[in-house]
């Protein structure tokens, strides 16, 4: 400090003692300090030191409003963001109308950002239901009539039944594998408490579907029992599937005697079809759905009809594929899965597609 | 502090001042508080106050090594533990030798644990390479005539080309679309620059799996430039999945010329495969390896062949499929991807097989 040996400090700036301040510094407008401390001595030696009487200054308060109004902020930004200040920022070619160079702000985008279209699918006709992904992009559902007819039109350009069971097996076995608790659940330690899955399977292409899910299932080392009603004649997709599970799960279907009593881990239901609507009121159906209804597992269900009644058996999960049809799943949480339909696909059936599945193959859907 | 105004503080208790101290306050047995300051006065209030002569305490450290030895720790902890201390914890049956209950402590398990068998896939022969995976699983690389007895077998038992494709294409692409950056690359609000992949394939299966997952990237927005080289008749495998593919992408096949120049975001090499070595000769083959190569984008090989030679594309990462073969893959990371194979179907070709692949369909491995 200077030789006066009282430290003035302007309430915001450098300090003003004038040994200290660089040729650069600016100089308060007003000096506004307030002498705190000072007797006679004191005031003697200021009055030496500013030559003028500084009772005044000392008396009043210093108007910190008043002061402010004086400081020009935006010459001052203006200053240091190199741009002129009327609040339009000059942004493109670098040299532009003043000649300075543009600088952008870490905050600001050199791209042109177009707004993001959250409404990236439209179907033909309204299909009852509207969800929206996680990220906010809108997905309609659509009429189970629509579907079949997309499905039959993948088919036709090569995305045939069984291109998608396998493709629908791997994605539902992957959501059912999170269920059951995932990377904590499935680990070399936990080798001797392998979780198990009842798997209630009817005899059409959604049956067919299940198996092919819990093929994959038993393909990671979980249990799986597969319930299957007994016919003499399947459809060729199930017999197939079948053919495929028991070589690898080792297992025989079980009838309802041999569904475990106590509770299972997780219980996928794939009893229902879009369309025989009839098969709900045979025996085995019947049979199974009380099952499930009795063990206290928590449910998944892939591919599950749009019904006027009550489901049979309540899910807390329930897969879609493609698209989500406009289900009346109660409480259940809606999941939608890839199947892969190629874009043109979608365009021959009127609606125009674009993925909102991101980088994933099963994500949740939640009503808009 | 009292009248004497002046601060007595033992190292590590209370203040000493007697007038602050409770009633309730423990004195200390020993005083072992050195006299900082002090001088006449202070000696002789000490003494008015205690009536001794507190100089050989003062003077002696607290030896507090003999002090803990006084304590004794195994009994206090057996009253706590309501265990004998004999250093044998007594196990099973409550109310056991003693009558006393057995308490198991939060991290025992009251569950006999087996050992847990790292070693849990044996092949017949042993194919030069072992790895093991990130939970220590030990997965053994097989030669690749029996990697095709496995593959040949799988479609036999039903696993068709058609599922496998599929299966791998899917699972691939799950991984690609990890490489691009995932769910922080892929979303709504990132739609103006989405990813770009170079997928260079040859006339074979090989090449075919690299179209199935490039269909799949197609579907979930990443923009896909296919190579492929023009052949006037292909394999059936290809031409299903070529047309499944321009049907998703809405793009024609890129020749060399129509690559870009500028690095991509990935590039999928699948040119190779396991049997053609004289293809590394064509052309094409060394056009689109040179330009791989030139470009500076990361490079992931779908199912390597074994080869003598040098990779002509050096790979950062390789994806096998179903078991490693003993790939010489330089510096490249190694990932195994779950084809499905049943476990009836491993057995026949005399691999012992339990998946290590948890709750994933694609694993990194490193060498064991």
């Amino acid at each position: 400090m200077g030789s006066g040996a009282l430290s003035l400090r302007s309430p915001s700036g450098p300090p003003a003692s004038s040994s200290n301040r660089g040729p650069n510094q600016a100089t308060p407008k007003k000096n506004g300090v307030k002498n705190g401390g000072g007797g006679g001595q004191m005031r003697l030696r200021d009055d030496e030191c500013f030559g003028a009487d500084m009772d005044e200054g000392l008396d009043t308060d210093f108007d910190f409003e008043a002061n402010l109004a004086l400081f020009d902020k935006a010459a001052v930004f203006s200053q240091i963001d190199g741009t002129d200040y009327n609040g339009v920022r000059s942004r493109g070619t670098p040299g532009g109308e003043r000649g300075t160079p543009t600088r952008y702000r870490h905050d600001e985008n050199i791209l042109e950002v177009k707004p993001v279209v959250y409404r990236q699918i439209t179907v033909p006709q309204h299909g009852g239901k509207e969800y929206c992904t996680d990220s906010g992009l809108v997905v309609p559902s659509v009429s189970y009539e629509l579907h079949k007819c997309l499905l039959a039109s993948a088919e036709r350009h090569g995305l045939s039944l069984e291109r998608r069971l396998e493709m629908t097996g791997v994605c539902a076995s992957q959501m059912a594998l999170t269920l059951l608790g995932g990377p904590n659940r499935l680990t070399p330690k936990n080798n001797h408490q392998r979780p198990t899955v009842a798997l209630l399977c009817g005899p059409h292409v959604q049956g067919a579907q299940g198996i092919s899910c819990g093929r994959h299932l038993a393909n990671h080392e979980v249990e799986v029992i597969l319930f299957l009603p007994n016919f003499v004649k399947m459809q060729e997709s199930i017999t197939n599937e079948l053919s495929l599970y028991s070589k690898t799960s080792g297992k025989q279907v079980a009838s309802i005697k041999d569904l475990p009593v106590s509770p299972v881990d997780l219980v996928i239901n794939c009893l229902d079809c879009h369309e025989n609507g009839f098969l709900r009121d045979k025996a085995w159906y019947l049979a199974a759905a009380d099952w499930a209804n009795q063990n206290r597992a928590p449910v998944l269900s892939i591919d599950p009809p749009v019904s006027g009644q009550k489901q049979a058996v309540e899910a807390k999960w329930t897969l879609s594929l493609g698209l989500p049809l406009p289900i009346d799943g109660g409480e259940a949480r809606v999941y939608l899965c890839d199947i892969g339909v190629p874009k043109q696909v979608f365009q021959e059936v009127g609606i125009n597609y674009h993925s909102p599945f991101g980088c994933k193959f099963v994500i949740p859907l939640h009503s808009a």
